[in-house]
């Protein structure tokens, strides 16, 4: 059975997991096709190729010319650390305690995901392991105008400084000159270093390449429009940078005794994002179902955004009916969201068999969004079922590892009989030559 | 001064570090640029869909054209556990030794990388953690006829089973139906599931989408050859893979005093890999260089791949003459490369300087091929200097996060206040509504 509930209310896709079909009809429901747009590409590979060549001044000229500003010199676009400080007075205190609540949370959580280096030495004086540094300079962007999230910055920039990075890189776009207050006040608050009011493929040119002004980054994280996220793919392998996020979703597993007004907000607040935003309920309780269409019928009509909630709800939301919690579970990892709420009783009982999942938010009382703002844990996600294979946004994203290698003589006599063997079997025999040598009472030595 | 020391032998570009124009020479001289291949990319999404959609059969037809073997159906295409078993007694028992002693170490080495769960509760009862869990199911790609190589088998494998992985299946092409024992015995050392003889675009496709007999993997790791490399960057969303491997590199700093065959020999070892791969010596001691010149005309003659050896010296290589130690390290820092040799007195002493290296060998003993085959450590390693931003293939790279989040209703009330005033400031009031019902005394509870 796959019908949308209409009514007199939002029309909302029903799936059955008993329904033969039911694999089928899910598949369907998933798929995202991000389409590739050629004329996009083409107009991205001509900024990154000027801004390559020609440096400050392309950047300064596609600024102009795309966000209207008036700058005639690369210096005019950038914020310096006087005026970060100064927008920490120009918002309200209540924002500015909560801006810090969050940081607060969000860097003792981070803290805990510092990697160390190690090593250990084996009996013959061998010393083997891991050297643990942070990446040197990272850009960070931030989309301008309406877009413009501080919680994201404090999502990026904390980790980075968390794990060491000694010069945090903020691009963020300023359309006519606007510039978002609070945005200033998230980067003074998370120690971003240097702030440029640049954005577009443009900017990510300008942190890929480096120009006189803006020095070139390891690597650029962060969210963007689709030629912010065409760029990155083409700067790709020149520097490195975090996944390319679909649209946001959010799956809740709910037992049928949570408040289903709770439940219809939590998948609103998911919905609000964009048209293209997944939002999934599953239960065993259809009756429960019914009761949640109810509240969202209910209460759609009050929210700000409801022409954005009532096209992600009719598009692209599903209600799924199952037999049980155990085939919840098995359903969700099937789906491996972005954010899974487990609104049941018992999530402790559910967690150990959860495989795939961005963020999971256990209990009733952990709507998803205290964990986009200020739980701690970041929430830059996979998405679009990336989360089989890929984590949330964290410290490890800015530090990487060289392996050390130390042998002793005697060490590399013994191992060097055992590498000849090897490549000579693989017929690299300079390099069973190169292992030779340090065998003792071989012609080298 | 940028001239090819030619004399009678191999002509090898000198830099040095003091000259103006010394760092535009050495940009010149790392510059690599892959050409990306129109044709190539548009057989590959021919491959890529043919075998979406037709599965097993377009797998095996494809299998029959470039493999040249006689398979009708896809189960022919399966080595089973048996047939990996008996390859184990098909090779020499000093081979077998070898393969084991290295996997031995490999697996001891990578068992130190693995993560642990953890989470912390605060005061009002409130848990927040990080859930580690292996991926289900990876794909090793493994290349066939002359690049099949058994040390990659175990440096791609161990790791994954390492990690927990459940299922891994490897593919590796048998060119008209001739198995390399080697490859299949180190399958078998490493915990290989399952084997298929299928290779390039199709087999990647085959691991990235499932047909009817090779399950759907989460991740592919492996190299391959441009076809390969290709479609792995087209499934990548669909699947996680690990990075595009450029040429290889290495990168010796020494002091002087190491024997100049063993690092002529060094240098062979990285440049025998192929024409495009670079061998770089850095030392303050120019008459050294002049020795180790010395010694690789006097080797080179005398080495099976001389052809490849010498394209790849004359093409790639450089000797760089700097200054002091302090200096060396400097320049390698600004190389980032895959492979650093610290062939000094006292190694110690510049590795808190090593700020990018893949994998750093420290000594004169520690000859890189050691590390190649059974020192332990991973032989993928990032090359073009994305070591900037990128570590060694490893466990990590086969195991993945979740956050975990369970607010108390204490804690998601206090909580609540705080992503409230963040979400109305991005004017997500969705976000705020869902968070507010759970203060307390507000009209949800």
């Amino acid at each position: 059975m796959n019908d949308k509930s209409a009514m007199s209310g939002v029309s909302i896709t029903r799936l059955v997991s008993s329904d033969s079909d039911f694999d089928e009809q899910l598949s369907n429901i998933l798929a995202w096709d991000e389409a590739a747009d050629h004329r996009v590409h083409e107009v991205v590979k001509d900024i990154l190729s000027n801004v390559k060549n020609n440096g400050d001044n392309a950047v300064v000229e596609y600024t102009r010319q795309f966000d209207g500003v008036t700058a005639s010199q690369m210096s005019e676009l950038e914020i310096l650390p006087e005026r970060l400080s100064e927008s920490l007075s120009k918002i309200s205190v209540e924002q500015k305690r909560a801006l810090e609540v969050a940081a607060d949370r969000i860097r003792r959580y981070h803290e805990k995901q510092s990697q160390a280096s190690w090593s250990y030495t084996e009996t013959d004086g061998t010393v083997l392991g891991q050297q643990v540094v942070a990446m040197d300079r990272v850009g960070l962007y931030v989309p301008g105008g309406k877009a413009a999230y501080p919680s994201s910055v404090l999502m990026n920039a904390i980790p980075a400084k968390v794990a060491g990075v000694s010069e945090l890189i903020m691009v963020v776009p300023t359309p006519n000159g606007e510039v978002n207050e609070l945005v200033l006040a998230a980067a003074a608050i998370s120690g971003v270093d240097r702030v440029f009011t640049i954005g577009g493929a443009q900017a990510v040119a300008a942190l890929a390449y480096g120009t006189a002004t803006v020095p070139a980054v390891d690597k650029i994280v962060g969210p963007g429009n689709i030629y912010v996220a065409t760029a990155k793919r083409e700067v790709f392998g020149t520097v490195g940078i975090d996944m390319i996020a679909g649209p946001s979703e959010i799956l809740v597993i709910c037992d049928g005794e949570t408040d289903p007004d709770w439940i219809a907000m939590d998948l609103f607040s998911q919905a609000e994002h964009d048209e293209n935003a997944q939002s999934i309920l599953i239960s065993h309780d259809k009756q429960y179902l019914d009761q949640v269409q109810n509240s969202i019928d209910k209460l759609l009509v009050t929210m700000e955004r409801k022409d954005i909630i009532s096209a992600s709800i009719e598009g692209r939301a599903a209600f799924i009916e199952v037999q049980d919690l155990n085939e919840a579970v098995n359903v969700s990892n099937r789906i491996a969201p972005e954010h899974l709420e487990l609104s049941v009783e018992d999530p402790d009982a559910l967690l150990p068999a959860i495989r795939h999942a961005g963020a999971i938010f256990m209990g009733r009382y952990t709507a998803e969004a205290l964990g986009d703002y200020c739980a701690g844990p970041n929430h830059v996600l996979p998405t679009s079922g990336t989360a089989r294979f890929s984590s949330p946004l964290g410290v490890y994203d800015f530090q990487k590892r060289s392996s050390i290698i130390k042998f002793s003589a005697d060490g590399a006599s013994e191992m060097g009989k055992v590498a000849s063997v090897l490549a000579r079997g693989e017929g690299l025999t300079a390099h069973a030559r190169s292992a030779e040598y340090r065998i003792k009472g071989s012609v080298g030595q």
